[in-house]
């Protein structure tokens, strides 16, 4: 029995075959056809066609970078890929590929595998973040994800890090987003770089860039880093002081910079919750990397399937 | 069929005889004997005996303010009753009175009250906060109180709301209790009196005297007001970012202040969470007062004698 897995990014379309046990067994990875949603899903029926008839596939999972309304199967607020908006795609996806399709928000889908084959296992009970240009996050709760009542469950990104930081897309300001996603990053090193010498200084902006600045104890780079790990350390704690779950799961590109930046998100939280609620989490860099999406859509498929 | 409910409370113990659709057919509020272990141990056992004997009560439930250790039916971290911190008084209490006896969180006792038959009837998925000294809370989902690995789940008043606010005896600092406790208003108060005008000089600063000056535009009056509906917006703010929640009641001694204070709360909640995540939640002030505890500990025995 086979699973098909797609995560349908801003950027790229990612397939993969999954076998029940998660391993990934054919991977498809290519520019997102998001001109119109009939190109799009013109592309989603060929990647299936492609991926699924290979394998005799027995479900679909898809994920997306929006809000899943699971009450009624239609996405919600999907600003990267505003084809979408509105649509009810598992049911159409489902008519052109006669298999079963399931629909899940990104971060939860990334959420599931890492529960599921990555740093998340033998944890029922998790918090999966992924930093990135935005900061998404994924609940496990009893093993399975928790949506809430209109899928916009996991909004760690917009809880509020600095009561008069700068403003937020969602319509607040100083969301823990708005300083750790790395548009916070980029704004923070542009603003301290006025005044301060650096070795960022002439370079390009990135997360990469600065944490390896900071490695190097740039004075500006640290404190940048330090910053958004503040901010991450406000939303972390309060839903660990919330729910006193027992394991934290951080992923996404900003990720790679590793355990650096792990240890300092970590130290931060500490300090703002009880330390009976810090000793019962492990705190853990994801595992399952670029895979994390297409597993994690395969995942939704089977547990779906099951249901 | 009957249950008792006793809600051992810092200064006062509260009992009641309720029947399985939540009446409260005999109140028993006396002050606690908290000199010694001994000594709570048998007032309990008195009161039990008091109201138990008449009603013939299946079980019974008791709420604590400090955390329960599910897994070892223990309490832990009761700085108000110091007496009973490391003690498993369930089992102690089925030993005195021979009723099956179950332990739970004050807070989360009247949580599960006002799910059940308050403010929060008809959802499954709800947050109780209780304002008073403390910033109290419970998370209900599925129909069930959430409590975390621990036990310390619902900590909503150690997010943190200023991350350069007053030092909070947690260790963190800036928590939405050091601002929306009643220590925070009356800190709040002697610090604007300083150099403000206003009818709260030379008064006794208490939460009601204060939400009465501010109905009346005193303007020091509004600030602590507002001050704490915007730390409670930051704190209610992230649980429904991460939870998405379909109801919130706001329940404790300051809640008393009625809409008036619900009113500013929601606004600053508002300001802080997507207006879809903001459209699911109905906010209600909670409406079994001081029964809340009494009746929460007893749907603590009844459904603690179903499982």
């Amino acid at each position: 029995m086979r699973f098909l897995g797609l995560d349908v990014g801003g950027s790229f379309l990612k397939g993969a075959i999954v076998d029940p046990s998660g391993k990934v067994e054919e991977r498809l990875h290519e520019p997102v056809a998001k001109g119109s949603l009939e190109e799009l899903l013109a592309q989603l029926e060929r990647a299936v066609g492609t991926l699924g008839a290979r394998a005799g596939a027995r479900a679909l999972g898809i994920g997306i970078p929006g809000i899943v309304e699971q009450e009624t199967a239609r996405l919600r607020h999907a600003p990267n890929l505003p084809v979408l908006n509105g649509f009810a795609l598992a049911e159409e996806m489902k008519k052109r590929t006669g298999l079963p399709a399931f629909l899940e928000n990104d971060a939860n889908a990334a959420a599931l595998a890492e529960a599921w084959r990555g740093a998340g296992r033998g944890s029922q009970d998790q918090l999966f973040v992924t930093l990135g240009t935005g900061i998404g996050a994924g609940v496990i709760l009893g093993g399975r994800i928790w949506s809430g009542k209109s899928g916009y469950a996991g909004e760690v990104g917009h809880i509020q890090a600095q009561p008069d930081g700068p403003a937020c897309g969602c319509g607040s300001r100083g969301c823990v987003e708005t300083i750790a996603g790395i548009g916070g990053w980029v704004r923070r090193a542009e603003e301290l770089l006025v005044s301060r010498e650096s070795v960022l200084r002439g370079r390009p902006l990135d997360p990469e860039a600065i944490v390896n600045a900071a490695k190097a104890d740039d004075g500006v780079a640290l404190e940048i880093v330090d910053g958004a790990a503040a901010a991450l350390g406000v939303g972390i704690g309060a839903v660990l002081n919330l729910l006193n779950l027992d394991r934290v799961v951080v992923g996404g590109g900003v990720a790679a910079a590793g355990e650096f930046l792990l240890e300092r998100i970590v130290a931060e939280v500490r300090a703002r919750i009880f330390p009976q609620v810090f000793a019962d989490a492990s705190f853990r860099l994801a595992e399952l990397g670029g895979d994390a999406g297409v597993v994690g859509a395969a995942r939704v498929a089977m547990v779906g399937l099951a249901a």
